[in-house]
């Protein structure tokens, strides 16, 4: 049966290919590759900006949910048609990082899906130790968003958010209003700052506060809030210089502010507020195993509102131009993939 | 009987006065000053940079030593002839951060010495709710270290110092250095990273192990020192850009970075590297009344190297002179002005 992937080649071109998919080798399953959900890491491997990591033809796409279709040798454990996600984190165990038990954060680590290949393909190979197992009721369409809610999932977790948290997350893309979903549902009061009228309004259909930076004095709405004290956390998800401005700004004395956009480079924070409050500045990367099986289970509970989420589908033949549309800033909140 | 006060007049001026002490209203008491220690901060001070803080012509100082020479109505538990020693921070009891018991960075916090007079002069009324208790066998010299030691002790309280902990101190001052001494104290192995060698010499004779940052990498030298897993610990002490950006670099996976120096401008900070190795950044500032008792107890208890780290010991009429030496750079640690 003749198999489709999309290659990334390098230099921000894509290109189809067809193929035999072949057996999964020793301790690998084949998996049926369902739908893969396209993230902001993937715009900037389609923008040539990490092609020091994507450095052979391949396929990109670790954000994925699909179903064991072969079982290679001395694979125990697993069945065929067991519904699937990855959790796309191979982990060297002898560094540093692993030995203190931060597999998550190994420094050799391989991302699978950039280092590797991804799951941008109908058939695709992978060690069974990077699965994770999906309940039988959960749509597999939903399921491709167990990786960005284990980001969020790590992230309520880096940042100790408890019922008696304001919270306030600066940026209402998809992370965001996961963080925004996941911190709420621990019980905080969260209010999202988004320019987006589009996204802004999404939020506020999650039943999430919103503000528009651009046009409120977003700190002072913060402390009017909170009667002065300032928020308790904050997250910065927007990627922008203002928003690591924003992270401390709206803090209150010995505030947290959790760094989860990636800064490719040295951006000035506010250290004099940090001084002068006490704050703290935490930064938080993927996601633990057990950040993935959380996930899972609140996809599973329906907490994670994927109807609302999910804002476009697309059939696989069609990844290029998706990429493009995404990266033009439509109004797209989740895109994913349906490799059926 | 007379005394000598030297007055800051604001725009870098200081100038001397005589004065008929008064008698300590109620809650207060008189100290007859014995040291003040000259900081940074009174350098800051001394260069019209604090002007809006300083508002009027009063003695700048806040590190001192004394006697109680007087008392004022209503004061109980303290007797003429007691030492003392002033902890500086005065907070309104009923902002948001004094009601979660962070006192020491009230909103309305009141620097005594800053924001309010100070100890640069013979006789000082202060309420005798500001007071610590001094043991008898400490010498007023060696007092006169308890404010920068409660800095350190604090910092190293933020730090979460213990005895398993490989902890770089970016930046060998007197705060540095203190730094050091209570970590290194705390258990942990210490390296401090300074471009002066006068104050390489002093730490290697305080035991400390050192490195020049202009002629050696020295995060290369971590690593290495670390058996490639990093710094666990890093205090940035130097207030420079220099210092912020070996802050993350020398850092483990899940390494903290304490901010101890003031950066007045937002100053980039390397985000991806807080990203990438799931660092903190931890902000400090002062110290809270426990962190002032430890201080004493360790002055106490001989466990700070004084006669090593006070260089200079200088009278009152001479505190301008002496300011413009140390603003100089000249080879000087802790410089202390007798008032006795």
């Amino acid at each position: 049966m003749t198999s489709l992937a999309i290659d990334y080649r390098g230099g921000g071109v894509f290109a189809a290919r067809s193929y035999e998919p072949s057996w999964p080798g020793p301790g690998e399953v084949g998996i049926a590759v369902a739908f893969t959900g396209i993230c902001g890491t993937d715009l900037k491997i389609a923008h040539g900006a990490m092609d020091q990591r994507v450095t052979s033809p391949w396929p990109i796409g670790h954000e994925m949910s699909g179903t064991i279709d072969s079982l290679g040798p001395d694979v125990t454990d697993w069945a065929v048609g067991d519904k699937v996600t990855v959790m796309p984190l191979d982990w060297c165990g002898d560094c540093p990082a692993c030995v203190r038990g931060h597999n998550h954060i190994c420094h050799h680590l391989d991302f699978v899906g950039i280092d590797s290949p991804g799951s941008l393909q109908q058939h695709w190979n992978v060690p069974a130790r990077l699965l994770v197992r999906l309940p039988d009721h959960l749509p597999l369409r939903a399921a491709s968003l167990t990786e960005p809610t284990a980001v969020a999932v790590h992230d309520v977790r880096r940042g100790g958010v408890t019922d008696s948290d304001q919270v306030v997350v600066i940026g209402g893309g998809p992370i965001g209003l996961l963080i925004s979903v996941v911190a709420a549902r621990a019980g905080a009061d969260v209010l999202v700052s988004e320019v987006s009228p589009f996204r802004r309004d999404l939020a506020a259909k999650l039943g999430l506060r919103t503000v528009d930076p651009s046009s409120e004095d977003l700190t002072a709405m913060v402390f009017d809030w909170s009667d002065g004290k300032g928020a308790d956390i904050s997250y910065e998800v927007s990627g922008s210089k203002a928003g690591v401005q924003s992270l401390t700004d709206v803090l209150a004395v010995r505030g947290l502010g959790v760094v989860v956009a990636i800064h490719t480079e040295p951006t000035p924070v506010d250290l004099m507020a940090v001084f002068w409050k006490e704050l703290e500045i935490r930064g938080t990367r993927v996601y633990e195993r057990r950040d993935f099986e959380e996930a899972v289970e609140l996809l599973a509970s329906g907490d994670i509102p994927v109807d609302t989420l999910i804002t476009d589908v697309v059939p696989l033949s069609e990844t290029p131009d998706a990429i493009e549309r995404l990266a033009s800033g439509e109004q797209i909140v989740k895109l994913i993939v349906d490799s059926r």
